[in-house]
This record gives structure tokens, C-alpha cells and sequence, in this order.
């Protein structure tokens, strides 16, 4: 168990008037005891209980290092799982359950009223996880580190006649050969038009001189995921479209600029959407600006107009704003941020001139 | 709409004493209506009415087809998608809700009394999806079909100094030339004794003479899976593991002689295991004998000692009878049978005779 995290947890569980929680995320399980397991259709859960008597429910079958520093409680296909969790939840309190806690679990808790009341209390754990600790930054800093020499890599993949597939496929070897674990979220190659479009996947599509290259693209390493896009033009570019460049690029830099402990994430928004809507593409900036990432590609938690959360230092999150025309070009210029005691650090160190492949 | 499964699903249901339901599993909203999306964390359902009023459940985010035959209910990130859903349900009376419905969803519903109880009747969709008609009948023999020339390409590559990994990593190929999807799992591997060791992955391990080569595969097509094993010797065979596969093979096929409607599943399970007892090896069979499958690799229903449910023309699950000696050897045979009026079809051809490959 990581005691420092399990006791941030118990402190946001006790602000919500509750007690003990049933943390059935995968990656919060991991986050809080160092274990990950796929458990596949078994429950497999950890009891928080602000008494210290958590428990780690597992099925006689996973394969689990002996030791985590909590008590496990193992059961069989054939036991009664959750009369046997009922066991060890205090039921004259309320139970915080995870989010993700499925209804064949969560129905029969309710039935054998294993406690008073039942409340979804995720909240608790997913703020927690978006406060990076030391040891996480690091993880954080090395991914991203990984990403800025993939992406120098990636950019020689661009040539004439390459299709958006073809630079894809080589994207995996390139992360593994880094020392990455494996992608974040699948690439995104866009060239030209294609760009402007945000579900596209990579095709047969092929570069042409005057295309934007848009490279959406992330690595896990030792857990950590990193997630950056950079917009390349090929061979030429266009006034219009250096214009475009120019403006979120801008967005990007003065959004990361106001960055600093207390301020509310919805300004940072605004900053970068003042600036786009300033040049005439407000709604072709149609997206949030940034999203919380670190053991899951996408957390709880975004830079969006409506999140009045201040700024804390230890959160790591994306700045990358965008302007997509449909039709003819998109661009996205995006690091990732962690937000220090006086300001912030800057994660991706891969440049964001405006730059044109030959 | 499938009108024919939506029929027989709300019979099931009525059998509960139940009038609608909430379904989320994405396997099972494909089944009834033919659309599957992955909507990531957003919620996607499609509520189940027996006066015929269904709804389906969707963000304008995701990307649907025009036409499905059932109410389209939209709603936005910023919607309370939960209040939407709730005037949709009749709240005098209880919801039957998939045993996949996460609690962020469940609570909620709870909170505002959508319902006038909550019961998790998962069982009238999975029981119905166990009992294949004739279109999946279809598609679940051209699955194993293409399984069957699978591993006919497959024991090809099959020869001195090849190793568990060099065979796998070829599998997703021969699969996408013979014109599946991919795979229905990923593929086991295992020479030797790795054969024994049920969590094996294909490593580096180098073939020997002598060695069993496991082969457990299965691919995708039209959406429905086939999953067969076949074990092979390589150059030569031992007297005591040319016993141990025949007696694996009788196993298998004593199994498949009695199938028939109306015995039930766990004698068909005891058939097998009674002649691998009388053979010495009953503790080496340390597993089931089969599973259901069709849209999923592993559907609700197993063939087991303790599941009393009699066989039902258009069942489809697996029989695959194994030996397992560690340190030494392990022999599995499987194959897919769809019970028939009056006995079964077996829808794998791959010859089950023992094979020494030279």
C-alpha cells in the first residue's frame, strides 16, 4: 500500500462524510497499493475504512505478489462473493462505491444491506490522482521525454508519396525501441483536410505538397502516459494557413504563460479562446482546451470554460488548443503541463515553430 | 430493431415479473438492434418496454446510423443525461437493469425513483443470446470454417527451431487473408511442458523433438467468434502421451456423441471426465469442459458439473476436454458444437486424429 496516497484519499472520503469506500478502478487500485490486475468478469475490489482495516478482495485464480501491506481476502468461483465483502463493510455507515462498481455487485451489497446508504464517492480518489506526487512527476517528465524524441522520429517518416497509414505503423516500433511499454491511445496521422476532422483515423489518404501533418501521439512509460500533437506543414504552406498556425500556436504559449497555482483552470480556457475567437476562428475552435492525464491517458478532471477548479501544484494536464476548417486544413498544437509552486513546467521540449518539412 | 430477439427477450423478462429493462452491455444493444458503437465512458442504452415505447439512449457525439427502428433519444455532455433516461421509465414499477450498468448510472436513477425497483435481470438477454437463430447459426459455422483452414495454414509453420512466438505472431494474417476480422482472443501458443501451464504466452521457447505443440486459436467474422484447439506431436511421440491424447480425444468425442436436446449441460461434463478418471489423469482435467460463445469469445452458460440446464436446439459453446502434466505435457481438443433437433453439428473439421508432424 502507498500510505501517503491511501491516507490523501481517507482525508477527501472523510470531507465527504464518509468512512470506508469500495475502489474498484483498476488503475486506482494500482495507484493505491502498486498492484495491477486485469480480473477479467471476477470482483476484485480494495475496502478503504478510515479504522486502517482495508481489505483486498481476489479470486483464488489471479496471480497477485505476496505482499501488498493489506489484508487479502480471497474467495472462490463458488463462494458467495458478496456476502463475504458484506462481512468486512461496517454496515451502520455509509459505503462510498467507485463509479465504475457494476450493478450484478453493487444490487446484492444493496440487498444484503452491507451498509446504511450508498453513495458514489470516486470523486474522492480521482482528485487525489490528479495532484501528482514526486514520484509520479518523474514518470511523467520521462514519458513526455519519450514522446519529444519520438516525435523527431515520426517527423522522418514524412515524405512524398507516404500514406497517413504507412507513418502510423511505424509509430510502435519507434515507441518500443524508446523504451516505451506501448501507445497511450492509438496515433492520430492527418494530412490536409483529414486534419480537420476529429474522429479521423489513419488512411490510404496520401501527402501532398501544401498538406498540414497532424500528429496526435502519446507512449506509456512505467505506467505513465504522455499525449502531445505537433502540425507540420509539407513542402509549402499558405498564407492563410500560416495565419492559422500562427494563432494557435499563440493560444497555446499565452494559456500556458498564465499558468500558476490558484488560477482557475476555465481562465486558461478563456485565454486561449479569447485569443482564437480575437482572429476570427472562435468556432473552429470547437473542443475543450486540455484534458488531466497521467496513469489513464484521459482522467478526471479538464481545462474547459466551465471548471472553476483553481490550480494546484502537482496537477498535470494538457494545454492544446486547435482550429479545424473543414475541408481544407486543422491544426493542434498541445504539451503537457505540470503546474509548480511558482508557475509551471512545460513536459514536451519538442519545438512548436511553425515548421516545414522538405 | 431486431424484432424477433426484442420478442423473445421481453417473454424472458415477463417470466421475472418484469415489464422493462435498461440494457448497456454493448454486445447485447448489437444483438437487439444491429448498431455497435464504443461510446468510452458516455452512457449508451437502449430501455426495453413491454408496451413497446423502447428508447434508445445517445449523445450527439457518437456517430450513429440514420435508421434503427426505435425511439433516438439525444443528449449533450452538459444534458442530466440521468433525468432524460428517468422520464422514459415507468416509475411505478420495477427496472430491470444489465448487470454492466456502473454505479455513477445506477445511483442516480436510484435517487430520482425512475423505478419502483431496481433488479439486475441480465439473464432474459444472455439466456436469449445463448440459444443462436438461424442467421447466427450461419455465421457462427463460416467462423469456425475459416478457423478450420486457419489451422491448416498454421500447422505449416510448424518446424525445427521455430519458437512459440515466430508461430503466433504469423496467426493474425492467415486470419485477415482468410477473411476474418481478427482474432476472437489472443492466440495460445505452447510447446512441451508450456503446454501445462494454462496462463501460457507465446515466448521464446524453442520446439523440440518430442514436444506437444497446443494450438488454441480463433478469429472474428461478421461479428461472431470460433474457438478450436488442436495438439500436434513433433518428429515423435511417447507411448505415455500418445495414451494421454487418445485418451483427451475419446474424452471429446464421448462428450459430443451424447449431445442432444434435452440432456443436461453437466452430464456431458461428466462423460468426459468420467473417461479421463478411469484413464488416471481426472485431478490433470482441472477445468470445465466448455463454454458458450457466439458474439462474445465467452458467453454467459457453461458446459460444467454443476450447471443442471438441459440442451436446447441452437446452442452453440465449446467442448475441449484437456490433460495437464506439469513439467511434462498438456493435451487439449476442442471444438464448437451447435445442438440440433436430434443430436449435434460439430462445427469444426479439423481432423482429431492423433498428428505427428515431421
Amino acid at each position: 500500500m502507498k500510505q501517503n496516497r491511501v491516507d490523501r484519499v481517507m482525508a477527501a472520503l472523510q470531507e465527504m462524510g464518509v468512512s470506508q469506500m469500495l475502489v474498484v478502478d483498476l488503475m486506482s487500485i494500482y495507484y493505491l497499493t502498486g498492484v495491477y490486475y486485469e480480473p477479467g468478469e471476477r470482483f476484485y475490489a480494495l475496502l478503504l475504512r478510515r479504522d486502517g482495516k482495508h481489505a483486498f478482495f481476489l479470486n483464488y485464480l489471479f496471480s497477485i505478489p505476496q505482499e501488498v501491506g493489506v489484508e487479502k481476502v480471497w474467495y472462490s468461483d463458488t463462494d458467495p462473493a458478496m456476502e463475504i465483502v458484506a462481512r468486512y463493510v461496517d454496515n451502520t455507515a455509509p459505503l462510498g462505491v467507485d463509479k465504475e462498481l457494476k450493478a450484478r455487485f453493487l444490487l446484492p451489497l444493496m440487498e444484503k444491506k452491507a451498509a446504511s446508504g450508498f453513495v458514489n464517492t470516486s470523486l474522492a480518489i480521482d482528485a487525489v490522482r490528479g495532484i501528482k506526487d514526486a514520484e509520479e512527476q518523474e514518470k511523467m517528465r520521462i514519458s513526455s521525454h519519450i514522446n519529444d524524441m519520438a516525435m523527431a522520429e515520426f517527423k522522418k517518416l514524412i515524405h512524398t508519396g507516404v500514406t497517413e497509414k504507412e507513418v502510423a505503423e511505424q509509430m510502435l516500433k519507434i515507441y518500443l525501441d524508446l523504451g516505451a511499454e506501448g501507445f497511450s491511445f492509438e496515433p492520430l496521422v492527418a494530412f490536409g483536410a483529414n486534419a480537420a476532422d476529429p474522429h479521423h483515423s489513419p488512411d490510404d489518404t496520401v501527402l501532398r505538397a501544401g498538406d498540414v501533418v497532424l500528429l496526435d501521439v502519446g507512449c506509456v512509460k512505467d505506467g505513465y502516459c504522455s499525449d502531445m500533437t505537433r502540425s507540420f506543414y509539407y513542402k509549402t504552406v499558405s498564407e492563410k494557413h500560416r495565419e492559422i498556425y500562427e494563432t494557435v500556436r499563440a493560444a497555446n504559449e499565452a494559456a500556458i504563460a498564465r499558468i500558476k497555482p490558484g488560477i482557475p483552470l476555465m481562465e486558461l480556457d478563456v485565454t486561449a479562446r479569447d485569443l482564437i475567437t480575437e482572429k476570427g476562428y472562435g468556432p473552429q475552435f470547437n473542443h475543450r482546451l486540455g484534458h488531466f492525464i497521467g496513469l489513464a491517458e484521459h482522467e478526471f478532471g479538464d481545462v474547459s470554460a466551465v471548471n472553476p477548479t483553481p490550480a494546484v501544484p502537482g496537477m498535470i494536464f494538457s494545454i492544446e488548443p486547435g482550429i479545424y476548417i473543414a475541408g481544407d486544413t486543422g491544426v493542434r498544437v498541445e504539451d503537457l503541463v505540470l503546474v509548480t509552486e511558482d508557475g509551471c513546467e512545460v513536459l514536451n521540449q519538442f519545438p512548436k515553430e511553425l515548421e516545414i518539412i522538405q
